[in-house]
């Protein structure tokens, strides 16, 4: 592996990369307690993506972490998560969104919210905010209880400097966000770092 | 509302109805313990569905019953339910498919699944398999264990005759199954019966 920077996605806002098979993506909390909703798309066919249902369905868990696979529609491995320092990330959710803060923040100013950030940081291969599914939201913090289904969305666990290696599978098209929902973060908008560790020199 | 005939879709197969707004959906287990995988699409624009992760998002629950509304992507109600008998229905897994029988069944007979039998039954609105989403899966039990995430499918708790009452908050293409995964059902593969009232009379 080469030595990779360390790239920063500011506050409220997204990044989409591609990933080559073999690259590993780590998503990094850099000040703790923020949150980063992922996705992703197979580069030779768009129309496969990641699968909240898949994923959870193959791995009998919610909650997914270190050795886990996150499965396509297509039911095809996109990534293995080879290394979780946090171990708490939400797959149940879809990424907040212009509509989202409406209706649970009373919020009225029209922020893009995450659907917005990965749609504008997608638009390059022509996917738009319909397309985005529910998300693996990386450190969210989302608990349920087993009698009511009741769901609560609490401060994310994640420390500064806590990560979670992710090795593509498959080529892909990745979009990721720093989150910009209050509740997800604790109100404190932070940003998100990552790195990419390639698989071949460029 | 005009009285309407009771419609069945046999065992392992799938339906799908057209709906104006106002109608009232009634999906009916008519022997008990059989799930019923549905989903929607906007009659307008074919790019909204039915989200679970706006549905889950929007009344905080894992688990909706009556009074529930379920949203689309762009979340806006596409139903109301109205009515519920038996009170438990997923809303985080994908339909059962040929892959998925192969992971988690070892069955290699390729059986399409209610995910083959959704997209047999939208062909004809030009809807793939890779467009069927997390879906509403009507009766079908599953269970969540707090501390640790995991996931089991049980015995829906659904009798013979109980019901879910739907009403369509738009005008809806809705496609649904009796379903093909023997977890889902206790390995009854029974058929499910559907009624539409319709707001208007035809």
């Amino acid at each position: 592996m080469s030595p990779a920077p360390l790239e920063r996605i500011p506050p409220c806002s997204g990044r989409a990369i591609e990933l080559e098979t073999g690259d590993e993506l780590v998503v990094i909390d850099p000040q703790g307690q923020q949150v980063s909703d992922l996705t992703a798309f197979s580069r030779d066919d768009l129309a496969e993506y990641l699968s909240s249902g898949r994923s959870i369905d193959y791995a009998a868990r919610l909650w997914l972490s270190t050795g886990d696979t996150l499965y396509s529609n297509r039911s095809r491995p996109m990534f293995t998560i080879l290394e979780d320092t946090c171990g708490r990330h939400d797959f149940t959710l879809t990424p907040c969104s212009k509509e989202m803060f409406e209706k649970l923040y009373d919020e009225a100013e029209g922020r893009p919210g995450c659907e917005g950030n990965l749609a504008s940081a997608l638009a390059p291969w022509g996917i738009g905010r319909d397309r985005i599914p529910v998300a693996f939201n990386i450190f969210m913090n989302v608990t349920f209880d087993a009698a009511s289904g009741a769901v609560a969305v609490l401060p994310p666990l994640s420390k500064a400097g806590d990560h979670i290696r992710l090795r593509a599978e498959m080529p892909l098209v990745v979009a990721m966000t720093a989150c910009s929902a209050g509740q997800s973060n604790n109100f404190s908008y932070k940003p998100i770092d990552y790195r990419i560790d390639r698989a071949r020199a460029e």
